[in-house]
């Protein structure tokens, strides 16, 4: 039996003085030039994956002492098809190969034998399935309500799994929907994240469901962690979308390693951008440095 | 430039007389004993994920000549990783060139960037994609709002996909978040539903953008149809999951050919569990052939 999915998140977070998560997002028309098959029109699309996951791969070996997880993106695989799964389990072998979690952003759903099938995909592992290409947690899309949520819940309780509900996404529309009611749709949701997670509490106080709460939406940021005092949060939008370490400062509140997870993808991957003439590695090396300074003085009140 | 799908839907619905969507749910523990390598625990995960495709591509050759459309649920070819994903393709492409329409049950949902992969995975393809194993349209989850459908918007505009965005499923759950609020949150949907489809209305005067309503909530759904009268409708839950076909009828309200689609998976993959001593096949031939008739009267009114 593995240890719950917030006692090791926690530990990590510890250990890697860091809760800067690495958003494994790859653009292709943004991979540095070295991973030529990327952007070679001649190449066939199982090279072209390849050399994305070539790219990943490295991504992990630069970043692994300073962030405790990575989240890959699987839009990104599988607008390749079966050559970007194929890389998919690739690099989710190679984080957990470097000691890194591994939280899969699939925003999956669905009914019955349908969400046992992708807990399967992503945490349980299906007939011949390699552990090394499982994910500790996977993000979730609650429409469905609680019987969507029920085959993760389970393998958050025998396999030590964990999951993060959208509960506030980050962008503009979300709030069409999620802002919307009296309560809100998000404030309904995250009482059944709070609901979900009450039998999941670990050693370190937290939750293995945990809460996707975007940093774009500070002043809400601190109403859930009021709301949610033992959950998890994953925050997007970070950096490229706009919210500063202050903004997710809330989200630290109660000081509990493991509270808050906050991602940057594009900011990391491809810092190389915003610093002409530095090497993409050193780039990266740089802005996680720089992230998870700042993330720890706003955890510490000191960035406030 | 591809005709718009509800026109394609239309006149597929109208080819066949029926409104039957077999949906490929390909559990591999009741696909029949003769897909050997499926139940062989020696198998490896591509043999196993062959002799699923391999059933899949049977189940399209029976069902062709009186079903417009398929719909493959991608977590069960998720559940064998790279191999799976691989025989998605192929079943998709093998469903296109039998003349049927591909309906990609993916229910995904993300945003900016991550969506516009997510329609490239499934509509639009990505540097390397096989034209033949992209879908016709796809389910999505409308959890983040408009921002999340603008890619698959752009694919019904530019390329004649379609999409069907989940408003009410046929879990006994979805109440705990669709049903509440005043207006519900999926009547709030359904209003979105009917904006986002406004530019997109074919000549057959349904538009490109459909819902999801399930068969289990048949006083909703009649009153669903009232509120989209110009919106195609996928029905899920009719047979195993305990929808008639007198409890579908509301969605056929007007008798446009298109207006509603069907689902039925277990019903007709498995029906040979229902029918002791036939063949599989004979089976599934039967059952769909029962089910297009049932579908029919409810539809003409006969039935009710």
């Amino acid at each position: 039996m593995t240890r719950p999915f917030p006692d090791r998140l926690a530990e990590a977070i510890r250990t890697k003085q860091s809760a800067c998560l690495v958003g494994l997002d790859p653009h292709l028309a943004s991979i540095p030039a070295e991973y030529a098959a990327v952007h070679d029109p001649a190449a066939t699309r199982a090279e072209r994956a390849r050399a994305m996951g070539d790219f990943l791969v490295d991504v992990i070996q630069v970043t692994a002492h300073r962030a405790p997880a990575v989240k890959p993106q699987s839009a990104f695989f599988e607008a390749l098809g079966a050559d970007g799964v194929a890389q998919w389990e690739r690099v989710v072998a190679a984080a957990r190969d470097a000691g890194l979690l591994v939280i899969g952003d699939v925003k999956r759903g669905d009914i019955g034998t349908t969400a046992a099938a992708y807990s399967e995909a992503f945490l349980t592992g299906g007939p011949g399935t390699d552990p090394r290409t499982l994910c500790d947690a996977v993000t979730l899309n609650p429409y469905l309500g609680t019987d969507s949520l029920q085959p993760f819940l389970a393998a958050c309780r025998e396999r030590g799994a964990g999951v993060y509900v959208l509960v506030r996404t980050s962008n503009a529309s979300s709030k069409e929907l999620q802002a919307e009611g009296a309560p809100t749709l998000a404030e309904r949701v995250a009482d059944l994240v709070e609901r979900w997670g009450a039998p999941l509490v670990g050693e370190c106080g937290l939750s293995a469901v945990g809460a996707v709460v975007g940093a774009t939406h500070p002043t809400e940021l601190a109403r859930f962690r009021a709301r949610l005092p033992r959950t998890p949060f994953l925050i997007p939008g970070y950096g490229a979308q706009g919210g500063s370490a202050a903004d997710v400062a809330p989200a630290f509140e109660g000081g509990r390693a493991g509270a808050a997870l906050v991602n940057s993808s594009r900011g990391l991957l491809f810092a190389y951008k915003d610093r002409p003439g530095m090497a993409w590695r050193d780039a990266t090396r740089a802005a996680l440095e720089e992230m998870a300074l700042a993330l720890g003085h706003a955890a510490s009140g000191t960035g406030r």
